[in-house]
């Protein structure tokens, strides 16, 4: 989840300072019109790692926006006369009016989260927790509150290195923020804060109100995203250009001009395989996929694989690659093009499910569910509700598979513009091919950047632990060949203990 | 929850059969619709206790409509191609074509019921699994699929006497359907299955997929009122008359003529008080609220108490007998009236958390957090959809102030229309009270069976163990007073241990 936060983010004091006016005033008018409309309240809260600048990201909207609409809702621990009343009671005394922005620190999740560390939520409990929280938050949104969640994250190298400085500097004395760091400063208790942390994150991000992760240690680059987000938020709010987005939508600027990281930008696309060793290291890959799909152990679990990618990426020749290594009475291979009949009358799960394999057997899906968070939405083919809901939608049914003891391994190829230029233009080339040249194709190019941030958000909200996204670089084919087969490798040993 | 289906529900024979015909044809018609039109699929499902009858409902369903679009998705112990899968891959293999009903036995609510019995899924898990299905319901929901959910209620002596004859029918044979019964027939599993039963009903009724309780021992009523509801699903689904409701809406008349069980209904309004031992049993019973309400054991308490019913039933009179016997300093009165400009611009729930009380105190509401589903509702104040998500959000909300050991006692005053037209004109001749007729009372006369019905709905819906609703018959005054205070008694008498 949200891997591209380790991603270098940082903005530099010229780009910040060039930033900074027209994004307070935006910010201003925004907030200016939500006074004035009356018709909904913000909460946005700032959840995030210990010593990740969750105090100081929220004086910088104090800073930026005016403060005669906006509220803090700071929570430690509870006050006498909170104790004496349901948990749930101090956030509901400080529900901003609509009009106003409220700014939580150490909201809801915060306490939850601090439960599940000290032992008193076991698995379900914790789930159950985090579904409560998810229907509070979802009958806010009916009523009228929209709710923006921002997880700050740092790593813990950086984190540590801050609370030192931070102890050092209080003379001892822990403040407020650095709650939990102390308490688990073991490598086990590091490792649990995580999990934990990234399964709330991963729980609690629904259509409605899902998590935004942004990297925090940059103070620039933290403040200018939190600002980006409630500007959003507002403009929603406000029925405004985020609201309004066309369908199909057009290209976006991050309307700062933040610059966006993207985990997919960041691929070093100049990887190539060694041609000499390449048709030895495909053998015996296949070889080793062979042995582990027609093992004992392989029998009690199964094996579905999913590749998206841009146009051209390759993904038929990997398809074919990985066959060739399986037993043909134990696999399938799904193409997933324009629904038929059939599966447009159903919802849009149905076809992958119909395909789900049995034990002992692979499904092997040349594009999958993720439609539905890629070409439908960057198509205009669903709304932007129906998208935001299908993140988790997605993790629901692989989590299922999971839990079936399926092996679930997801795969992005990816090739640069220019790549994928020369691969059509040679298509063309070769008439033997032209049948797989369609008008889309020349669509797709256009919306480059459109795609490239949806598969970014996807890669971002739908890799998890147990099944991660894998990201391929491409544009040398027989690298991706051999990463797609040593990605199965790793997978299946991995599962097969 | 669902106290009424207790009530006797019967349909005699020449009624039944008056039904018949017109009640055929409505739902041929609408069946007819549904498929013409394709963009929903009705999913209805038949759960409730064993030997309710829930084959026998089904296949009077196969009569009554046309089978060629009817689906039957029945789901006993899994097959072998079941066992290798995904368990929720025989759910989604069956799932109906928009256009189509699926009649669903044994659905993903039994798995989860019979694993919680089974003792394979403690408190967190059940719960978080009952979460899992209400997020998936909601997903079909967005997608085209309505979600019927009908709960069949036998009382446990009539289930038995029904499965004794079965067995001996069967020769000693175990029908698919009378699994658990067997299993958990000592007292202790049988109260373990009616707890488990209750909680899975309360915890997925949601706005998008509510459950209906309907009484299953006269098999006539019975069968029409799974047409009533399976009929009501069709219209909404066809944008037919229940989907286009008229705001404010129109009294309804059961849409086959199928008479509606009323708790409300069903009190004896004769019950008086002994006019010679009122004013005795009311001394002590204030004396006894008031011993418990400043004991030791009451200062980790505390108490909240809801007062509904019809105008003019005389709550205001019982809540000054309740009044007189608590400390002035320790509890508040609410008057819930119009809400304030600062209440409106908040979710509806914000005037009542802002008014929870603290440990060791109480708070008296004059009508409650109810009136979302109550006056908002026959009013036309809110969306369908905003009243029907609003009973598991008040379920919510109520189990927040009993987790944090609060005492929830909700009372609704039952007056018949002639004591309250007497009572309307009294008040008229009185001059001094006149200020309190407003032009609403005659207004919502003439609205009774509006109310009515939504009253019943509300208590059936919101009724749990930890917070009944009491019915109280307050034709008489002094009877009413008594037994709230009683009630009061008796339910702190239990908290305070």
């Amino acid at each position: 989840m949200f891997d591209s936060v380790r991603l270098p983010h940082k903005l530099a004091k010229p780009e910040y300072e060039a930033l900074l006016e027209p994004m307070r005033e935006r910010l201003l008018d925004a907030q200016f019109e939500l006074a004035e409309r009356k018709s909904k309240a913000i909460l946005l809260l700032i959840e995030g790692s210990d010593a990740a600048g969750k105090g100081d990201a929220l004086n910088r909207l104090y800073e930026w926006l005016d403060d005669h609409h906006l509220d803090t809702l700071s929570y430690g621990a509870p006050t006498d006369e909170e104790r004496e009343r349901p948990l749930e009671w101090r956030y509901w005394r400080d529900m901003p009016a609509k009009g106003r922005i409220g700014l939580v620190l150490g909201g809801w999740h915060h306490r939850i989260l601090r439960e599940r560390l000290e032992g008193d939520l076991d698995r379900g409990a914790f789930e159950a927790a985090l579904d409560e929280i998810n229907r509070a938050e979802e009958m806010l949104s009916f009523e009228g509150v929209v709710v923006v969640k921002v997880w700050l994250h740092v790593e813990d190298d950086v984190a540590e290195k801050r609370l030192t400085k931070l102890r050092e500097a209080d003379g001892g004395i822990r403040r407020a923020e650095v709650i939990e760091w102390d308490d688990v400063k073991s490598a086990k208790g590091h490792a649990k804060l995580r999990r934990a942390a990234f399964e709330l994150v991963e729980k609690t991000s629904t259509g409605v109100a899902p998590w935004s992760v942004v990297a925090a240690e940059d103070a620039r680059y933290r403040d200018v995203a939190v600002a980006q987000l409630l500007l959003d938020a507002l403009d929603r709010a406000n029925d405004g250009p985020a609201a309004r987005a066309p369908i199909p939508p057009k290209p976006t600027e991050p309307s700062l001009g933040l610059p966006r990281a993207s985990a997919i930008r960041a691929l070093d696309l100049g990887n190539r395989a060694n041609p000499d060793a390449y048709s030895r290291q495909l053998r015996e890959l296949q070889q080793r996929v062979s042995e582990l799909t027609t093992s004992k152990a392989f029998e009690r679990r199964g094996l579905v694989l999913a590749f998206e990618g841009n146009d051209a990426a390759g993904k038929g020749g990997a398809i074919l690659r990985v066959r060739a290594a399986l037993d043909p009475r134990r696999f399938r291979v799904r193409g997933v093009a324009a629904p038929t009949d059939e599966e447009r009358a159903r919802p849009y799960l149905w076809r992958f499910w119909r395909n789900v394999p049995r034990l002992g057997h692979a499904a092997i899906f040349d594009r999958s569910w993720y439609g539905r968070v890629l070409v439908e939405r960057v198509e205009g083919l669903c709304t932007r509700e129906d998208w935001m809901r299908a993140y988790r939608e997605i993790n629901d049914f692989e989590h299922q598979l999971t839990r079936a003891k399926l092996c679930v391994v997801k795969f992005w190829l990816a090739i640069d513009q220019n790549e994928q230029l020369a691969r059509f233009e040679d298509r063309e080339k070769r008439a033997a091919k032209r049948y797989k040249i369609t008008p889309e194709d020349g669509r797709n190019r256009e919306k480059w950047p459109l795609y490239e941030e949806a598969a970014d958000e996807m890669i971002d909200r739908t890799s998890s632990p147990e099944s991660p996204w894998t990201l391929v670089e491409s544009n040398d084919k027989k690298y991706a060949r051999l990463k797609v087969l040593r990605t199965i490798v790793g997978r299946l040993e991995n599962a097969l203990g």
